[in-house]
């Protein structure tokens, strides 16, 4: 630690501070037996092959389904979720059925078998590559397989509109809708033309 | 492929579909001559020790500066950092000082010696672990080794209040300002005093 001292902020001891980050339902197990861990240690990691990973404590019932079968599904999170989402996070799926318990509806990967999330706007069926054990979490690196959408999210030139899902970021323990739209990738270098027309009117 | 067929879903084929995911401005390079490129795919991957991971395309021109030295800096983008944060995801290095151009100040870590944004609420200083040769991407993993977070984001208690610093999110191309405070982790299973108690009134 050198001598630097700032006047404008607070030097805090090293911690998990990215913010936002996303919050999903990883759903796992099988169509029988099929569990679901909420999970904000999450990423894209690559976009082509198209690669997530995500980061689950060793002791959550959900680490040794996924260990064991090397697969699962990223299910996105609405607002309408919100709730069911913030339950499967606590609860462990060794006393409970979240499916049941929440009445959600188990849907079967056509790619890998595994089991999804009916009420989900989308799904994404993945499967493990690589593990890598790195202190209280283990990171499982993995390819997608396959992503579904609902129908109302697709527009008329089968392009995807996520901005309808009304989807859900976490930051700092916090659950957030996302609320006012900033701009798209591009746009401080846009002209404008290509600002009038790609610019998002609510 | 089953004949499993979704009557509410389209499928597509495998695409990087997760959202929200972060949006924030990687410092790296030396103080003499600094360096920012914005990054969508990055992520918390675990709790203690506490790491980060990020992915950048290997022939942009911060992948050599972090690949060399090591080290980057994690600045967080809040509203009024947007267009400065897609200007530095279009832009190379190779062709501007983006520091300059953007008025943008540096200011060294204590820790790692890095550049970092005085302009960003909150610097978090890293370290590269490993890395992973994904296929488009390298991934970086890395410790959080110092975070630092301006003041005005500190509460008495000496906590962070990140819901002040008007955080961004990316969504699908597009940024978003986080939005409707929608709970807390746990509320679902939180009885009526804690409710009462740490709902956020904003």
């Amino acid at each position: 630690m050198s001598e630097i001292v700032y006047n404008d902020r607070t030097s805090l001891n090293p911690s998990t501070m990215l913010s936002p980050v996303p919050v999903v339902m990883v759903s796992c197990g099988s169509m029988e037996k099929p569990n679901i861990i909420t999970l904000a240690w999450v990423g894209t990691i690559n976009s082509e092959p198209p690669m997530v990973s995500i980061s689950i404590r060793k002791e959550r019932y959900s680490h040794d389904l996924i260990e064991n079968s090397g697969k699962f599904a990223i299910n996105l999170v609405s607002e309408d979720l919100v709730k069911e989402t913030d339950y499967c996070g606590i609860k462990s799926g060794r006393d409970v059925n979240k499916f049941t318990h929440l009445r959600l509806k188990a849907i079967e990967g056509n790619v890998t078998g595994v089991p999804m999330i009916a009420q989900s706007p989308v799904n994404m069926e993945c499967t493990v590559k690589q593990i890598l054990r790195l202190g209280t979490h283990d990171m499982y690196i993995a390819s997608i397989d396959a992503v579904h959408v609902k129908n109302e999210l697709m527009d008329k030139k089968g392009s995807v509109d996520l901005d309808k899902a009304g989807l859900v970021a976490y930051s700092h323990g916090e659950y957030y809708r996302l609320g006012k739209y900033l701009g798209f990738y591009g746009f401080s270098v846009a002209g404008p033309e290509a600002l009038k027309r790609r610019w998002r009117r609510s």
